[in-house]
Protein backbone atom coordinates (compact mmCIF):
# COMPACT_ATOMS: atom_id res chain seq x y z
CA UNK A 1 0.00 0.00 0.00
CA UNK A 2 1.46 3.68 -1.23
CA UNK A 3 0.77 5.99 1.83
CA UNK A 4 1.05 9.92 1.05
CA UNK A 5 1.38 12.43 3.83
CA UNK A 6 0.40 15.65 2.94
CA UNK A 7 2.33 18.11 5.21
CA UNK A 8 0.13 21.86 5.77
CA UNK A 9 2.04 23.55 8.46
CA UNK A 10 2.59 27.30 7.79
CA UNK A 11 5.50 27.49 10.46
CA UNK A 12 7.05 23.69 9.42
CA UNK A 13 10.43 24.73 10.84
CA UNK A 14 9.11 25.59 14.36
CA UNK A 15 7.16 22.14 14.79
CA UNK A 16 8.71 20.01 17.33
CA UNK A 17 4.76 17.77 16.31
CA UNK A 18 5.90 17.95 13.01
CA UNK A 19 9.91 16.96 13.44
CA UNK A 20 9.06 14.34 15.61
CA UNK A 21 6.28 12.85 13.09
CA UNK A 22 9.02 12.76 9.94
CA UNK A 23 11.18 10.59 11.98
CA UNK A 24 8.19 8.26 12.86
CA UNK A 25 7.06 7.90 9.45
CA UNK A 26 10.58 7.28 8.17
CA UNK A 27 10.09 5.03 5.06
CA UNK A 28 6.67 4.49 5.77
CA UNK A 29 4.97 6.99 3.19
CA UNK A 30 5.82 9.59 1.10
CA UNK A 31 6.17 12.38 2.54
CA UNK A 32 5.08 15.69 0.41
CA UNK A 33 5.25 19.19 2.40
CA UNK A 34 2.90 21.87 0.60
CA UNK A 35 4.54 25.20 -0.32
CA UNK A 36 2.15 27.65 -2.52
CA UNK A 37 2.15 27.81 -5.14
CA UNK A 38 1.42 24.41 -6.42
CA UNK A 39 1.89 22.95 -9.96
CA UNK A 40 -1.62 20.86 -10.34
CA UNK A 41 -0.33 18.35 -12.64
CA UNK A 42 2.11 17.45 -10.34
CA UNK A 43 -0.30 17.13 -7.59
CA UNK A 44 -2.35 15.33 -9.33
CA UNK A 45 0.31 12.47 -10.12
CA UNK A 46 0.98 12.26 -6.25
CA UNK A 47 -2.62 11.41 -5.61
CA UNK A 48 -3.07 9.42 -7.83
CA UNK A 49 -0.21 7.12 -6.79
CA UNK A 50 -1.33 6.86 -3.40
CA UNK A 51 -3.39 4.40 -1.67
CA UNK A 52 -3.96 6.07 1.38
CA UNK A 53 -3.29 10.39 1.24
CA UNK A 54 -2.94 11.01 5.17
CA UNK A 55 -3.67 15.29 5.57
CA UNK A 56 -1.24 16.39 8.04
CA UNK A 57 -1.52 19.66 10.06
CA UNK A 58 -2.37 22.12 13.35
CA UNK A 59 -5.57 22.77 13.58
CA UNK A 60 -6.04 26.19 13.34
CA UNK A 61 -9.44 28.08 14.72
CA UNK A 62 -11.12 24.87 14.49
CA UNK A 63 -10.33 23.56 11.06
CA UNK A 64 -7.71 22.91 8.29
CA UNK A 65 -4.70 25.51 8.16
CA UNK A 66 -4.78 28.21 5.06
CA UNK A 67 -1.90 26.52 2.96
CA UNK A 68 -4.22 23.14 3.31
CA UNK A 69 -7.27 24.88 1.98
CA UNK A 70 -5.27 26.51 -0.55
CA UNK A 71 -4.30 23.23 -1.96
CA UNK A 72 -7.80 21.60 -1.52
CA UNK A 73 -9.68 24.48 -3.60
CA UNK A 74 -6.36 24.97 -6.37
CA UNK A 75 -5.76 21.63 -6.99
CA UNK A 76 -9.05 19.06 -6.29
CA UNK A 77 -11.04 20.03 -9.66
CA UNK A 78 -12.70 18.55 -12.66
CA UNK A 79 -9.22 17.36 -13.72
CA UNK A 80 -7.87 15.51 -10.44
CA UNK A 81 -11.66 13.42 -10.52
CA UNK A 82 -11.48 12.54 -13.72
CA UNK A 83 -14.37 12.64 -16.55
CA UNK A 84 -16.20 9.99 -14.21
CA UNK A 85 -15.35 11.78 -11.27
CA UNK A 86 -14.00 8.67 -10.24
CA UNK A 87 -10.07 8.75 -10.08
CA UNK A 88 -9.61 8.87 -6.41
CA UNK A 89 -12.77 6.61 -5.77
CA UNK A 90 -11.42 3.55 -3.41
CA UNK A 91 -8.32 5.55 -2.19
CA UNK A 92 -8.66 6.69 1.74
CA UNK A 93 -8.52 9.94 3.27
CA UNK A 94 -6.99 10.15 6.71
CA UNK A 95 -6.11 13.28 8.73
CA UNK A 96 -3.40 13.76 11.54
CA UNK A 97 -4.20 16.82 13.86
CA UNK A 98 -2.34 17.87 16.14
CA UNK A 99 -4.00 19.89 18.91
CA UNK A 100 -3.50 23.40 21.03
CA UNK A 101 -5.32 21.78 23.34
CA UNK A 102 -6.24 18.45 24.99
CA UNK A 103 -8.47 16.18 22.78
CA UNK A 104 -10.53 15.25 26.45
CA UNK A 105 -11.52 19.26 26.15
CA UNK A 106 -13.60 18.72 22.60
CA UNK A 107 -17.29 17.65 22.72
CA UNK A 108 -20.64 18.70 23.38
CA UNK A 109 -21.01 20.61 26.46
CA UNK A 110 -17.18 20.66 26.76
CA UNK A 111 -14.71 23.70 26.59
CA UNK A 112 -14.03 23.39 22.88
CA UNK A 113 -17.83 22.97 22.34
CA UNK A 114 -17.82 20.09 19.90
CA UNK A 115 -16.23 17.44 19.06
CA UNK A 116 -12.98 16.87 17.06
CA UNK A 117 -15.65 14.56 14.54
CA UNK A 118 -17.62 17.61 13.92
CA UNK A 119 -14.88 20.13 13.59
CA UNK A 120 -13.79 18.05 10.74
CA UNK A 121 -17.16 17.73 8.95
CA UNK A 122 -15.45 19.48 5.68
CA UNK A 123 -12.55 17.10 4.97
CA UNK A 124 -15.61 14.62 5.54
CA UNK A 125 -17.70 15.70 2.70
CA UNK A 126 -14.66 16.21 0.67
CA UNK A 127 -14.15 12.20 1.13
CA UNK A 128 -17.74 11.86 0.41
CA UNK A 129 -17.40 13.75 -3.01
CA UNK A 130 -14.73 11.77 -4.10
CA UNK A 131 -15.58 8.67 -3.08
CA UNK A 132 -12.96 8.08 -1.00
CA UNK A 133 -13.00 6.65 2.37
CA UNK A 134 -12.53 8.91 5.82
CA UNK A 135 -10.33 7.57 7.72
CA UNK A 136 -11.15 8.42 12.07
CA UNK A 137 -8.60 10.85 12.62
CA UNK A 138 -5.53 10.14 14.58
CA UNK A 139 -5.01 13.25 17.06
CA UNK A 140 -2.62 14.29 18.89
CA UNK A 141 -2.74 16.69 22.27
CA UNK A 142 -0.60 19.18 23.14
CA UNK A 143 2.69 17.17 22.19
CA UNK A 144 4.95 19.60 23.89
CA UNK A 145 3.50 18.15 27.32
CA UNK A 146 4.01 14.71 26.54
CA UNK A 147 6.28 12.41 28.22
CA UNK A 148 8.75 10.02 26.96
CA UNK A 149 5.78 6.74 27.41
CA UNK A 150 3.19 8.95 25.81
CA UNK A 151 5.45 9.72 22.80
CA UNK A 152 6.23 6.35 22.32
CA UNK A 153 2.93 5.31 22.48
CA UNK A 154 2.04 8.13 19.52
CA UNK A 155 5.28 6.90 17.46
CA UNK A 156 3.20 3.57 17.43
CA UNK A 157 0.06 4.82 17.03
CA UNK A 158 1.21 6.88 14.25
CA UNK A 159 3.24 4.35 12.15
CA UNK A 160 0.69 2.09 12.72
CA UNK A 161 -1.94 4.87 10.99
CA UNK A 162 0.35 5.09 8.17
CA UNK A 163 0.33 1.62 7.23
CA UNK A 164 -2.53 -0.75 8.95
CA UNK A 165 -5.26 -1.39 7.02
CA UNK A 166 -7.77 0.55 8.92
CA UNK A 167 -9.74 -0.14 11.24
CA UNK A 168 -7.15 -2.13 12.63
CA UNK A 169 -7.82 -5.26 14.65
CA UNK A 170 -6.15 -6.73 17.73
CA UNK A 171 -4.28 -9.21 15.67
CA UNK A 172 -3.28 -6.87 12.69
CA UNK A 173 -1.94 -4.69 15.93
CA UNK A 174 0.23 -8.28 17.27
CA UNK A 175 1.26 -9.14 13.88
CA UNK A 176 2.66 -5.73 13.25
CA UNK A 177 4.43 -5.78 16.42
CA UNK A 178 6.21 -9.28 15.50
CA UNK A 179 7.52 -8.13 12.12
CA UNK A 180 8.58 -4.43 13.60
CA UNK A 181 10.35 -6.62 16.29
CA UNK A 182 11.78 -9.42 13.37
CA UNK A 183 13.07 -6.07 11.14
CA UNK A 184 15.36 -5.01 14.43
CA UNK A 185 16.49 -8.50 14.99
CA UNK A 186 17.72 -8.56 11.29
CA UNK A 187 19.22 -4.88 11.74
CA UNK A 188 20.86 -5.50 15.53
CA UNK A 189 23.51 -8.03 16.56
CA UNK A 190 24.78 -10.09 19.10
CA UNK A 191 22.95 -10.26 22.03
CA UNK A 192 20.75 -7.03 20.68
CA UNK A 193 19.03 -9.32 18.20
CA UNK A 194 18.75 -12.02 20.47
CA UNK A 195 16.41 -10.16 22.66
CA UNK A 196 14.86 -8.91 19.68
CA UNK A 197 13.78 -12.18 18.22
CA UNK A 198 12.76 -13.86 21.92
CA UNK A 199 10.42 -11.04 22.16
CA UNK A 200 9.66 -11.53 19.31
CA UNK A 201 9.08 -15.51 20.06
CA UNK A 202 7.15 -14.51 23.33
CA UNK A 203 4.61 -12.05 21.87
CA UNK A 204 3.78 -14.68 19.15
CA UNK A 205 3.25 -17.19 22.11
CA UNK A 206 1.18 -15.06 23.79
CA UNK A 207 -0.93 -14.44 20.75
CA UNK A 208 -1.42 -18.68 19.95
CA UNK A 209 -2.50 -18.72 23.83
CA UNK A 210 -4.78 -16.09 23.25
CA UNK A 211 -6.38 -17.31 20.30
CA UNK A 212 -6.90 -20.91 22.24
CA UNK A 213 -8.79 -18.59 24.80
CA UNK A 214 -10.86 -16.90 22.52
CA UNK A 215 -11.50 -20.37 20.97
CA UNK A 216 -12.49 -22.63 24.23
CA UNK A 217 -14.72 -19.12 25.53
CA UNK A 218 -16.35 -19.29 22.11
CA UNK A 219 -17.22 -22.96 22.65
CA UNK A 220 -18.64 -22.82 26.09
CA UNK A 221 -20.83 -19.81 25.06
CA UNK A 222 -22.28 -22.18 22.46
CA UNK A 223 -22.23 -24.76 24.88
CA UNK A 224 -24.70 -22.43 27.15
CA UNK A 225 -26.83 -22.09 24.66
CA UNK B 1 -25.85 48.65 14.97
CA UNK B 2 -22.52 48.74 12.86
CA UNK B 3 -22.70 45.76 10.80
CA UNK B 4 -19.35 44.68 8.98
CA UNK B 5 -19.51 42.27 5.69
CA UNK B 6 -16.53 40.89 5.28
CA UNK B 7 -16.18 39.43 1.74
CA UNK B 8 -13.65 36.35 1.31
CA UNK B 9 -14.01 35.63 -2.71
CA UNK B 10 -11.33 34.69 -4.72
CA UNK B 11 -12.29 35.51 -7.98
CA UNK B 12 -14.52 38.68 -6.69
CA UNK B 13 -14.83 40.01 -10.13
CA UNK B 14 -16.76 36.92 -11.95
CA UNK B 15 -19.36 36.81 -9.09
CA UNK B 16 -22.87 37.65 -10.17
CA UNK B 17 -23.90 36.71 -6.55
CA UNK B 18 -21.48 39.41 -5.03
CA UNK B 19 -21.98 41.76 -7.31
CA UNK B 20 -26.01 41.27 -6.35
CA UNK B 21 -25.10 41.29 -2.96
CA UNK B 22 -22.95 44.76 -3.21
CA UNK B 23 -26.17 46.36 -4.87
CA UNK B 24 -28.41 44.95 -2.26
CA UNK B 25 -26.51 45.69 0.25
CA UNK B 26 -25.99 49.49 -0.03
CA UNK B 27 -25.37 51.24 3.06
CA UNK B 28 -27.04 48.56 5.30
CA UNK B 29 -23.09 47.73 6.34
CA UNK B 30 -19.56 48.36 5.54
CA UNK B 31 -18.41 46.08 2.83
CA UNK B 32 -14.73 44.98 3.46
CA UNK B 33 -13.11 42.76 0.50
CA UNK B 34 -10.00 40.41 2.27
CA UNK B 35 -6.81 40.65 -0.40
CA UNK B 36 -3.68 39.37 1.24
CA UNK B 37 -1.55 40.23 2.75
CA UNK B 38 -3.44 41.41 5.61
CA UNK B 39 -2.48 44.20 7.68
CA UNK B 40 -3.23 43.02 11.24
CA UNK B 41 -3.80 46.57 12.73
CA UNK B 42 -6.34 47.76 10.70
CA UNK B 43 -7.96 44.78 10.43
CA UNK B 44 -8.65 44.64 14.16
CA UNK B 45 -9.91 48.45 14.25
CA UNK B 46 -12.88 47.40 11.70
CA UNK B 47 -13.59 44.12 13.80
CA UNK B 48 -13.67 46.04 17.02
CA UNK B 49 -15.83 48.99 15.45
CA UNK B 50 -18.54 46.35 14.54
CA UNK B 51 -21.87 45.19 16.53
CA UNK B 52 -22.33 42.33 13.98
CA UNK B 53 -19.83 40.82 11.26
CA UNK B 54 -20.94 38.78 8.43
CA UNK B 55 -18.46 36.80 6.85
CA UNK B 56 -19.57 36.15 2.99
CA UNK B 57 -17.99 33.73 0.76
CA UNK B 58 -18.43 30.78 -1.48
CA UNK B 59 -18.71 27.53 0.22
CA UNK B 60 -15.63 25.50 -1.70
CA UNK B 61 -15.70 21.84 -0.85
CA UNK B 62 -17.59 22.57 2.36
CA UNK B 63 -15.78 24.93 3.81
CA UNK B 64 -14.51 28.81 3.83
CA UNK B 65 -12.51 30.17 0.72
CA UNK B 66 -8.52 29.81 1.68
CA UNK B 67 -8.29 33.70 1.39
CA UNK B 68 -11.11 33.71 4.35
CA UNK B 69 -9.32 31.12 6.58
CA UNK B 70 -6.27 32.62 5.86
CA UNK B 71 -7.47 35.92 7.16
CA UNK B 72 -8.54 34.11 10.24
CA UNK B 73 -5.28 32.42 10.73
CA UNK B 74 -3.48 36.11 10.60
CA UNK B 75 -5.73 38.43 12.06
CA UNK B 76 -7.38 36.66 14.83
CA UNK B 77 -4.57 36.14 17.49
CA UNK B 78 -4.53 37.59 20.92
CA UNK B 79 -3.89 41.30 20.13
CA UNK B 80 -7.19 40.92 18.31
CA UNK B 81 -8.91 38.99 21.32
CA UNK B 82 -7.35 41.51 24.06
CA UNK B 83 -5.15 40.64 27.48
CA UNK B 84 -9.18 39.19 28.78
CA UNK B 85 -9.50 37.64 25.82
CA UNK B 86 -13.15 39.52 25.46
CA UNK B 87 -12.61 42.77 22.62
CA UNK B 88 -14.86 40.12 20.48
CA UNK B 89 -17.11 39.00 23.26
CA UNK B 90 -21.04 39.79 22.62
CA UNK B 91 -20.77 40.86 19.34
CA UNK B 92 -22.67 38.85 16.75
CA UNK B 93 -20.83 36.29 13.95
CA UNK B 94 -23.12 35.27 10.92
CA UNK B 95 -22.09 33.72 7.21
CA UNK B 96 -23.65 34.44 3.94
CA UNK B 97 -23.19 31.18 2.18
CA UNK B 98 -23.12 31.09 -1.27
CA UNK B 99 -23.74 27.28 -2.46
CA UNK B 100 -23.10 25.34 -6.11
CA UNK B 101 -25.36 22.90 -5.33
CA UNK B 102 -29.19 23.51 -3.84
CA UNK B 103 -29.19 23.49 0.12
CA UNK B 104 -32.08 20.90 -0.14
CA UNK B 105 -29.27 18.63 -0.66
CA UNK B 106 -27.56 19.36 2.37
CA UNK B 107 -28.31 16.85 5.09
CA UNK B 108 -27.63 13.54 6.41
CA UNK B 109 -28.28 10.84 4.25
CA UNK B 110 -28.64 13.04 1.38
CA UNK B 111 -26.21 14.33 -1.35
CA UNK B 112 -24.08 16.63 0.52
CA UNK B 113 -23.88 14.16 2.83
CA UNK B 114 -24.07 16.59 5.93
CA UNK B 115 -26.41 19.44 6.91
CA UNK B 116 -24.64 23.53 6.22
CA UNK B 117 -24.63 24.03 9.93
CA UNK B 118 -22.83 20.60 10.28
CA UNK B 119 -20.37 21.89 7.69
CA UNK B 120 -20.14 25.17 9.67
CA UNK B 121 -19.32 24.04 12.64
CA UNK B 122 -15.28 25.41 12.45
CA UNK B 123 -16.81 28.74 12.25
CA UNK B 124 -19.39 28.07 14.92
CA UNK B 125 -16.11 26.85 17.26
CA UNK B 126 -14.54 30.63 16.06
CA UNK B 127 -17.57 32.09 17.76
CA UNK B 128 -17.71 30.23 20.67
CA UNK B 129 -13.80 30.40 21.67
CA UNK B 130 -14.01 34.52 20.54
CA UNK B 131 -17.65 34.92 22.90
CA UNK B 132 -19.75 36.22 19.75
CA UNK B 133 -22.80 34.87 19.43
CA UNK B 134 -23.47 32.78 16.28
CA UNK B 135 -26.02 33.87 13.89
CA UNK B 136 -27.73 30.95 11.91
CA UNK B 137 -26.12 31.84 8.17
CA UNK B 138 -27.86 32.70 5.14
CA UNK B 139 -27.37 30.15 2.40
CA UNK B 140 -27.41 31.57 -0.94
CA UNK B 141 -28.72 28.56 -3.33
CA UNK B 142 -27.28 28.33 -7.21
CA UNK B 143 -27.49 32.12 -7.60
CA UNK B 144 -27.20 32.25 -11.11
CA UNK B 145 -30.59 29.88 -11.32
CA UNK B 146 -33.05 32.23 -9.55
CA UNK B 147 -35.66 33.69 -10.87
CA UNK B 148 -36.68 37.25 -10.41
CA UNK B 149 -38.91 36.23 -7.69
CA UNK B 150 -36.16 34.36 -5.54
CA UNK B 151 -33.79 37.44 -6.28
CA UNK B 152 -36.50 39.76 -4.62
CA UNK B 153 -37.14 37.21 -1.70
CA UNK B 154 -33.29 37.16 -1.62
CA UNK B 155 -32.53 40.57 -1.65
CA UNK B 156 -35.08 41.14 1.52
CA UNK B 157 -33.98 38.08 3.32
CA UNK B 158 -30.25 39.69 2.97
CA UNK B 159 -31.20 43.39 4.02
CA UNK B 160 -32.80 42.09 6.84
CA UNK B 161 -30.01 39.58 7.86
CA UNK B 162 -27.44 42.70 8.06
CA UNK B 163 -30.05 44.49 10.24
CA UNK B 164 -32.44 43.49 12.20
CA UNK B 165 -32.22 41.66 15.46
CA UNK B 166 -31.73 38.14 14.79
CA UNK B 167 -33.52 36.15 15.02
CA UNK B 168 -36.42 38.79 13.95
CA UNK B 169 -39.82 38.35 14.95
CA UNK B 170 -42.76 38.36 12.39
CA UNK B 171 -43.31 42.02 13.98
CA UNK B 172 -39.78 42.40 13.55
CA UNK B 173 -39.85 41.86 10.13
CA UNK B 174 -43.59 44.06 9.38
CA UNK B 175 -42.01 47.27 10.61
CA UNK B 176 -38.83 46.65 8.49
CA UNK B 177 -41.00 46.90 5.39
CA UNK B 178 -42.78 49.70 6.72
CA UNK B 179 -39.84 51.78 7.19
CA UNK B 180 -38.62 50.54 4.08
CA UNK B 181 -42.05 51.85 2.20
CA UNK B 182 -41.71 54.96 4.37
CA UNK B 183 -38.15 55.54 3.04
CA UNK B 184 -39.20 54.65 -0.57
CA UNK B 185 -42.02 57.79 -0.32
CA UNK B 186 -39.98 60.20 0.97
CA UNK B 187 -37.56 59.62 -2.26
CA UNK B 188 -40.50 59.28 -4.63
CA UNK B 189 -42.13 61.82 -6.33
CA UNK B 190 -45.96 62.25 -7.07
CA UNK B 191 -48.30 59.50 -7.48
CA UNK B 192 -45.42 56.85 -7.08
CA UNK B 193 -44.80 58.53 -3.40
CA UNK B 194 -48.46 58.66 -2.66
CA UNK B 195 -48.71 54.63 -3.50
CA UNK B 196 -45.90 53.90 -1.26
CA UNK B 197 -47.99 55.53 1.61
CA UNK B 198 -50.61 54.04 0.64
CA UNK B 199 -48.94 50.39 1.01
CA UNK B 200 -47.34 51.22 4.00
CA UNK B 201 -50.75 52.39 5.61
CA UNK B 202 -52.46 48.99 4.42
CA UNK B 203 -49.76 46.94 5.65
CA UNK B 204 -49.35 48.72 9.27
CA UNK B 205 -53.47 48.69 8.81
CA UNK B 206 -53.46 44.98 8.23
CA UNK B 207 -50.33 44.61 11.40
CA UNK B 208 -52.76 46.17 13.42
CA UNK B 209 -55.52 43.82 12.67
CA UNK B 210 -53.46 40.52 13.35
CA UNK B 211 -52.58 41.82 17.03
CA UNK B 212 -56.30 42.32 17.64
CA UNK B 213 -56.63 38.70 16.17
CA UNK B 214 -54.26 37.17 17.94
CA UNK B 215 -55.19 39.40 21.77
CA UNK B 216 -58.65 37.43 20.74
CA UNK B 217 -57.01 34.21 20.35
CA UNK B 218 -54.90 34.75 23.57
CA UNK B 219 -58.67 35.61 25.61
CA UNK B 220 -60.50 32.18 24.18
CA UNK B 221 -57.76 29.99 25.12
CA UNK B 222 -57.45 31.52 28.59
CA UNK B 223 -61.46 31.29 28.76
CA UNK B 224 -61.04 27.92 27.83
CA UNK B 225 -58.64 26.96 30.69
Amino acid sequence: MKTLIVVGHPELADSQTQAFLKAAAGDRGRRHVLTAPFDPASERQLLWQADRIILQFPLYWYNVPAILKQWLDQVFDDHLLGPAGDRLAGKELGAVVSLGRPLAEFGAGKRQGFSLDDYLRPLQGVARATRMRWLPPLAISQFAYQGPRDQAALLVAYQQYLTLPQPASFADRVNWFAAQLARQAERAQGDQATRYAQLRALLMQRQAELSDLQDNLRLIKEGGQ
